[in-house]
């Protein structure tokens, strides 16, 4: 099968890491085709981000000139699954969906460990959707920035694991990662910890094979696609009227 | 004060209509300033418009080039009021939530008539999120899809009485329209329904000018603005790189 | 506009201040008659203060003698708006309600930062009757009793300014004052703290005026003034059989 | 023991039925005595009534001469019980809330029938607020008023025994009685339904004897009956001045 | 009336403990006849010793020859009352839910103070079903094992009283004890402590009597029994094929 | 890999008959070893059966004698799954959590269509203590009993067929098949249904797979299996003690 994997920000190192952990988990029969998406912001950390960034990723998809068997929207907490559902007939997986689904099928509750406390609202509105807020033991934030999690590997691990002990001393049956592209950080937690360890690429990735597998397609909505969208002019001097051109006002 | 008016859709006659109702439940001072966003769809009705929608407003909003003390965000059930907080200090006001306020501080509960049982998905999600879903008793639809609204004044008129009586019988207290631009359709509704019918527009106009009032601002997020957005190439021929090129792929 | 303020306590000096704030957050041409129940407790903290107070305060609203355009009840976390809003047609603003309200359409959760931690139950049974519980964050208490929060003003701004730090530390996106009449810890807690601050009695003004701008009205139910309530006869021995006289037990 | 038992409303002749049913489920050994209060509405069917009735009730326990095991308090959806918590140690039952635990105590989920759908709000106030809500499968009205339940005591039966069925083929597993004082009312159904009936009066008669026998007691808060509470002076000529009196506004 | 008492484990010292509690708080004419599962877990600590003891404790009940008034089930937290009430028509008193009910009754929310945070999951489990769990203020742990609790008296006094310190200044209005068995606890925690101390034995035996008195019963379900239920062969030698057995599978 | 497959009950026709769906939609490497437990009811309908169900089905896998490499438990609403995750360290398929997982990655929610409406309270605690209730549309009966499934296919597909057609029109996005062991069935609405129609047996074995194929494993807790369970003696005359015998009383 083949799978389509959208990063959910412009950063290419970012987009080349996740696939790599995508291809790391999937069988051996699975194509991962991992996309940046050609405009949006560098990394995910906030509504205004998110936004921008959903809209771009189903951009991407819409128009991947290809066709693949699932889809795999990498960021966490993330928005824009549910418009890739209506466009899409094949099954679309979300990695905070996915790692939260997996880790209720394991049992318990799970603990998020993420980068930005700022994050916050953005990952509990995401697993309120997907309907498994209610197996959330808690939110825990180390303090460092998405673009930074790669820069001191020890100190990273270091501080998600004092999370995760953290979490795991209030209760939580399972640790869930919420960032993505940071293969290291996952196998250092597993080994470190006596709790599941679940990174939303990789459970993903075993899902998206799992419902293939199964056969399942939701029903794409056809009128979605047939509405003329107005296509964005190229801002400023090279492009149509400007943004917010106070001319365009009534 | 000087509200700047957002629609969410490309439908230029659908903004002069939200900035008419807008203009007509404002007080003397107020200015409104109605903007259409330069690209996305011509009309909200599902999950992948929206976060189109979303996009689109945010970067009008973004770019808009003059001062304003408050953004009233015309989209009934759309996405993006968060958004829009952390890049602007002054208050913003989603229809959907100005509506379900109001409706609750006039006591009871409030049902929501709109134009398709589609969006009811995306309508609970946003009521979920602005905190007031607890006091909504229930989605009605009249199976006319936005853009149809205005062309038999008279039927929809009707339909909306229909659903809006058997809301009240099932116990609403007070009836919200689920879209907006329809000034004659709230007048109507109100004349022939005991029960408060709240207009989001109308809603967020005198809500906008009460925070004003009273003076609350909340902190913009500077750090967002000052990331390096990438901005989208023109699509096709005379753009930059084809969206979802192969050649993007990793 | 002309707006029937009521304090739900006996004590005439707050309902001075009580007013002086509704005056300072009123539009020009808004009128502020304050009144005084003349019967119940000196304070509300409890439920046995709260249940005397919103029967004193109904009975205060009912006799009223002159017609006004809306009433604003400040009690913070006080029973009787429902009552209200049976004998009324004009909106009803509790202040718990209006400020609950006021921080969600400024976005995210809000903090009660209040007197003493014996007033919570009341203040979340409010709070959930509003249906805006679900943006709380947290209630946060000084520990000062109500009656002593103007005793020493320094120190009572520097409690308020504690527990909100602390409220924002763990989250908050705003602040909520849980008490009425304190002008200038308003405005102190204000200028130091970078989130919104919200005084209900000011934004019950400011909504209320919005409401009415808006002009929407509930249906008052005049089957309850229809009914023939027994007054009350004087207790002891200028008055009728006493209190809880054993001759009137069956 | 001795309970003292109180009626939420001014009609006599309520609390002698109401005296009638706690004397028929109590144990040889357990004293009823039965108050009505001075003043206050001759039935409680809203919030204004209710926030009357509590007052009155709350005084009347205040005042009443000699000591007791237990309170209960007859109004089905009434407001009141958590201010008598404070200001006796002993047990305070009131009706809805023993029936609500009676029926949790049998299993499964309970359904409410009672007179009028206007009542529901108040209902579903006072359950949650007992923490039995999730146990309520619904709320069932049968549209006859308090004061005519008693007149035609066969079509009161039949409506009761419709409602109560339309329940129990929905789901319920036991029926609440939403009213008080109807003995025959109560035993025609038993006879009538396979599932447990539930009267609240007789409930709260039986809990309280438990909870004597077990000596729990709940610690009384003395502040509250501390505070100076200002007597309400009589309206009219013959006493103070008028309420609402405008020479009594700031 | 007489009670069936069921033990939840094979211990008998623990039977004869709680047995002595029940005695302790029946009133006169009430008899207490208890009974140890025949087989099944020593003591009950988690989920696979709950499930093996609810089918255990069902099966003592169905083959227990003699006939009773009521059931009380003695295991805090553990599963087994629903199938109780489709084999019997009278009351069944689950201690988990006996104590939720009547802290329920006495107003405010109640803190569990137990044995091992472990069980945690189970009794929150128990408490949700018994519909009670929006009344619990917190779950508190002492940290020593079931069969531990007698060892050292004193010890496992003070341990509770800190943990139920704990939860009444964090708020719980009263303490309910999560286990069984220890009289001498409860009369200390009750001397010691202001709250009411609610122990399940003592309160579901005089909830047994009160509904009793009332006459409730629920309807039993005569399908139920009527299936033919495979006995268990003895495991092993003695026994017919082994559980498991390879040559079981199909 | 190898899955141990049970079922709930004790009819081999059913062990057979889900075994072949387990089959059907296993990958080729995977194996399928399907249990019938040796004793308990012959099918599950209701809370007594389900206990015992869940003591044998935990026995039966206790003393499976082989290793295997996850366990799928097929029993549509059935207690147990928290059990096995004590005892075993591979992961735990319950055929319900599947079945609403598999729901929830597809999007939207489910409507669940089952035998007889007297398992709707099994399942709605099944599916809340999976923490996927928040996405279920609704509970949907076909009042065919669980051994007449078979009976007569053509009825039972229409009536199923019937059901999820209503729960589509009411909202649901997917359907989830309430029973196991029907692969005509699955195969007719997925033909006849334009949503996505879940099985729990296959659901759970290809999520055995995707979590084999992740690698995780929970931690079993050692001191489940350490404690010394008593065995049941064999009841009556050949066996030890009569069950519930009254010299067993205390």
């Amino acid at each position: 099968m083949k799978i389509l994997l959208t990063n959910c920000n412009t950063t290419d190192s970012m987009t080349a890491a996740i696939a790599a952990q995508a291809r790391a988990s999937a069988r051996p029969g699975t194509e991962i085709v991992a996309v940046t998406p050609g405009w949006g912001p560098p990394s995910c950390e906030g509504w205004y981000d998110s936004f921008l960034s959903a809209a771009a990723v189903l951009e991407t998809v819409r128009h991947y000139p290809e066709a693949f068997d699932a889809l795999v929207m990498a960021g966490f907490g993330e928005h824009g699954r549910q418009g890739a559902r209506e466009i899409l007939s094949v099954p679309v997986l979300d990695i905070t969906e996915a790692a939260a689904h997996t880790a209720g099928l394991m049992g318990g509750r799970y603990a998020v460990v993420t980068s930005l406390a700022a994050t916050f609202p953005l990952i509990e509105a995401s697993l309120r959707d997907s309907g498994c807020w209610a197996l959330c033991s808690g939110l825990y934030a180390t303090g460092i920035e998405v673009l930074e999690l790669d820069a001191e590997p020890d100190r990273t691990v270091a501080r998600f694991l004092d999370e995760a002990r953290k979490a795991v001393s209030a209760g939580a049956d399972s640790i869930v990662l919420g960032c993505a592209g940071l293969a290291s950080l996952h196998s250092r937690l597993d080994e470190e910890l006596d709790v599941p360890v679940i990174d939303g690429v990789a459970a993903a990735v075993a899902l998206a094979e799992a419902l293939h597998q199964l056969g399942i397609h939701q029903p794409a909505r056809p009128g979605v696609l047939a509405k003329a969208i107005t296509e964005r002019p190229l801002p400023g001097p090279t492009g149509g009227p400007q943004l917010g051109d106070p001319a365009a006002s009534l």
